[in-house]
């Protein structure tokens, strides 16, 4: 369509189809080839949101993460193994730019926020024509769902994977106003204890699957269970009135 | 248009009109009141950007922020002032929905980050029927035009409010992995020193308008000059290959 080489990391945001920006939808029309990260096995949840702004016919370019479970995260082989995964990616990218074309790859939230598309982006923009198109962030669409003013005026504020110690957990979010807590699945009865400790927990509100209409919201302190799927968040607003 | 009293805190992106999201233009198209935040004698940001989708001869409902400048923000008088015009914004946005009419609060960036929207939510949510329609916030089109790589992993990252002490700057850029410091002006000099003193000035890119045709983009060691708008914003990536 374009007949010239360009990169398009395109935010899709964070679930809800409704909130693909115009952009977004524009670079979608114009792609010559569309290419999307997904687990091995899975559908690619940014192009289950995108799918119905795709041209019909165009060029798909799937990008099958590895799986790499039977290696340890913290381990150099995992990191060589991830840093081969996205040289190949970057390659198969290539090629279609090296042949003139416009590559969209599409990104669930913000392009260069926790996005996979960063490893592409590091990797080609030296080397071509770029452009990143901004999205709604998945934490934007689950503060929404929420009705949860986060911040204000001169506050704070902090994202914190769940995976940090309960300690380092506890005191980040006792001198922040407002913070997300990212990674929770198994770390969910530590994040609960961190919040207690910080005199947050009150304010603390768990969501999962945040823009999507089986949504689940409720006060952290309201939750029965500590079960929680990887990708759930807990928000604390920084909301004080006058501040 | 509704027929029936509901209050949308509309965001409408970082600056660039084709940000907005299908979500953003759809509540534009269908309210029957408008409402905008602006400084008095000035002409709204949020307004400018969403002009071409609101639907001609839509009822608009400015909302003029009042000159406190001779009043020190730190003051309870302040407070008070500032407290004192929400309560009437919150007045006029109520007398429409009591009418039983759709009133979208349109919001540069995402309504409930950093957003003048929230103080409606907060005295409105209670009584109508409320929707807040998430959107780009300004920092992501500020990453997003420098091509900057923020967050990844388990990387944390910290909005800061350039108004903080030097000491206590320094020590938070220290200590998160990512960060944009925001409210420069005449903050830059000193945050240029809490950069350097945290080892973190090489990799800061300073922003101005990031999303506008005459953006300024530098890394911010090369910037010549302390001189910066009040919005303007210091990006401090986290990007590290493998992380």
């Amino acid at each position: 369509m374009s007949g010239s080489a360009r990169l398009i990391g395109v935010g899709v945001g964070p679930g809800d189809p409704e909130l693909l920006t115009l952009k977004a939808c524009r670079a979608l029309r114009d792609a010559d080839v569309v290419a999307h990260f997904a687990k091995t096995g899975h559908d690619s949840h940014a192009r289950a949101i995108a799918a119905s702004h795709l041209r019909p016919g165009v060029t798909e370019l799937p990008l099958a993460f590895p799986v790499t479970t039977e290696i340890a995260a913290d381990s150099a082989d995992y990191g060589a193994a991830v840093g081969a995964f996205y040289d190949g990616c970057a390659r198969q990218v290539g090629a279609h730019l090296a042949k003139q074309r416009c590559v969209a790859v599409i990104c669930e939230g913000d392009p260069l926020f926790y996005g996979s598309y960063m490893h592409l982006h590091v990797r080609l923009a030296p080397h071509y024509p770029t452009e990143v198109i901004a999205g709604v962030t998945g934490m934007s669409g689950c503060w929404s769902a929420a009705g949860a003013p986060m911040a204000q005026g001169n506050d704070v504020f902090t994202v914190l994977p769940g995976t940090l110690a309960e300690g380092e957990l506890a005191r980040r979010l006792g001198e922040t106003d407002a913070a997300v807590v990212m990674k929770l699945g198994r770390n969910l009865p530590k994040v609960r204890r961190a919040l207690a400790r910080a005199g947050r927990l009150d304010r603390a509100i768990y969501v999962e699957r945040g823009t999507m209409a089986d949504a689940v919201l409720m006060r952290l302190a309201d939750k029965p269970d500590d079960g929680a799927p990887y990708f759930a968040v807990v928000l604390v607003p920084g909301w004080e009135t006058l501040r």
